[in-house]
């Protein structure tokens, strides 16, 4: 199996942690490896590091190849600017076709927790066989809670089972959904959270974006045809192809929207393996044990820290400081070098406003 | 009027902003000038540098002569650990004595925040006349609400008058009262908070010193002989009769527990005038504008922060660090090359555990 990961996220809603300079994908958030070199990690049982690509920025290529060393140097497509994920997935189905135009491949985030990592892959497994027919499979995550923070599929009839897992046909992709119809769905047991990790023949994809996004296809041509020259490595030849043709797309496309919720054959194996897209401070309080009064306590000593009548906190220091809290409940405390943060965790989503009134002071 | 003002206080309760090193009073926490300074400058039309005393630790006197220049080096007490400030005071009676054994000294707390300078001066001055008859006047804080982390005094027949000052007798002082009893203490309209700021002849409190405190009147006997031959001023031969005589004071007394709870013809004068021992982060916060929504911005400029959704919150940053807060209220979140502090307003107190723990973390 072929893959691609996609690692051009520019992290905003982990400030102070997550920078423009070091986004989600490159920091240490759940254990000693950074969340690209987990990604790379968990899917390597399938796919050897000869038949991964890596798609991310040019101002993130150096921290790509620091951080996965086994990769080789010309798997790593960098982007001129973000065009959306249907030209990033289309650069790498490129890439891949070139060396096998009947290739499976799967399309990975960078910034993704997995707990169940044996599940996941008997789930890749399953659903690398499934796109053998064509099938476009997109992994869904059975949901725990009412969340308005994803899209959901409406599953529908099967198409193949093995073992626990089924492979269903999507009905539809239903945008964020507000909370008392994400509660309906959750209820109703046949949505499933889009992921955003799917598993395709490349010809097929490719096919799907000519249709649906000419733009993006006719500037994945060649690509395809330079990658063709080189074995579908990313040389000085073809890098040059892509920033060439770059500026021809004028349109920012998601695969999900501009491709999946119009494409044909679609099918989603829906999976329970303690997934986390890590969009939050409250989801990184989720990575880590918490003690007795429900608090985590990430990133400092424990002898830098005294927490009194505090439950259902997450202190999370870099910076070497003594912390001291007190009083409080369902607080989100981070302390870096960069900045500090002090929000509920109702308010977690507000992060992104924080970071983006950083961004522009530093303009 | 001679003047001694007690600046040995060690700075738990603001932590991390006050630290051994740097504690409250050598702090600018209620605009450019220090507490000290501020607490000089306030008694200044009163009370000229030539008649002022400074008592402190022997590792805090290079902090007070570069805070107060004006200030003659040998009117810097330093004494080579805390016993208290009965011994405290009565060095400093025992200095001013030695220049004039009649002399009405007030005796001031360096961390004290007063916003009404005019109407306390006035009350010193009345003050100053009320002492003269050999009583130990005290200033009593007219309390506003049911505090119950401040000592009170019961007031009792009226002394003496003075346009709308007046001076009463002290029935008796009361240590700190549970919150039913504070209430009852307020509603009464009979009872003052104990400010720690008191006027007397310096004849008459080391009388009282004598009778109650034995232990320290033989050390301050001895100091006032060595002040007399230098006309009180603290040349290295008084610092020495300092050094040699210290250990023999085994116990650490309070003023107020020591002496005057037991002491003859002590008055009060009560006043209202904005003070503020500044005893915790929550009265940090009453020493700044609030704007809107109650939050109180300190210590760092506008574009270094962003609030969302959030309320009666003090963010007192000294690091230039970007602070970015979000549905949060009533929070305190104070910001330092030292540590970081979030309590609740609520628990200001406990952050003297939190100065404790760091206290022992460096021991």
């Amino acid at each position: 199996m072929y893959a691609s990961i996609l690692a051009g996220g520019s992290g905003t809603r982990l400030w102070p942690l997550s920078t423009p300079a070091t986004p989600k994908q490159f920091l240490r958030l759940a254990g000693p490896e950074t969340m690209l070199q987990d990604t790379v990690r968990r899917i390597s049982p399938l796919c050897p590091p000869d038949q991964l690509y890596v798609v991310t920025f040019d101002s993130y290529s150096a921290s790509v190849a620091e951080q996965l060393p086994d990769l080789p140097r010309e798997h790593i497509i960098a982007e001129p600017e973000g065009k959306g994920t249907a030209a990033s997935i289309g650069l790498a189905a490129a890439c891949i076709a070139a060396r096998d135009p009947q290739a499976v491949m799967g399309s990975f985030h960078a910034d993704h927790a997995i707990a169940d990592e044996a599940g996941f892959q008997a789930a890749l497994a399953f659903a690398e066989h499934v796109a053998r027919d064509g099938s476009l499979v997109t992994l869904g995550i059975t949901p725990d809670r009412p969340e308005t923070g994803y899209g959901y599929i409406e599953m529908g009839a099967s198409h193949a089972e093995q073992g626990v897992l089924r492979a269903l046909d999507v009905k539809r992709f239903v945008e964020k959904p507000d909370f008392h119809t994400a509660q309906e769905f959750l209820a109703s047991g046949v949505y499933a959270w889009n992921s955003g990790i799917f598993v395709w023949r490349v010809d097929r994809i490719l096919e799907e974006i000519r249709r649906l996004v000419p733009e993006i296809s006719g500037v994945l041509d060649e690509v395809g045809a330079a990658a063709r020259r080189t074995g579908g490595k990313v040389t000085g030849e073809v890098e040059q192809v892509i920033r060439n043709a770059w500026p021809r797309i004028t349109k920012t496309v998601t695969i999900d929207q501009g491709v999946m919720e119009h494409a044909d054959q679609i099918v989603v194996i829906p999976i329970s393996v303690g997934w986390n897209d890590i969009g939050s401070w409250a989801q990184v309080a989720g990575l880590h044990a918490a003690d007795a009064q429900g608090n985590v306590v990430a990133g400092l000593d424990a002898t830098s820290h005294l927490a009194i009548d505090t439950s259902d906190t997450l202190i999370y220091s870099t910076t070497g400081r003594m912390v001291g809290v007190a009083g409080v409940s369902g607080l989100i405390i981070v302390d870096t070098p960069d900045g500090l943060l002090v929000c509920s965790k109702e308010h977690a989503q507000d992060v992104k406003q924080v970071a983006e009134f950083v961004k522009k002071r530093l303009e």
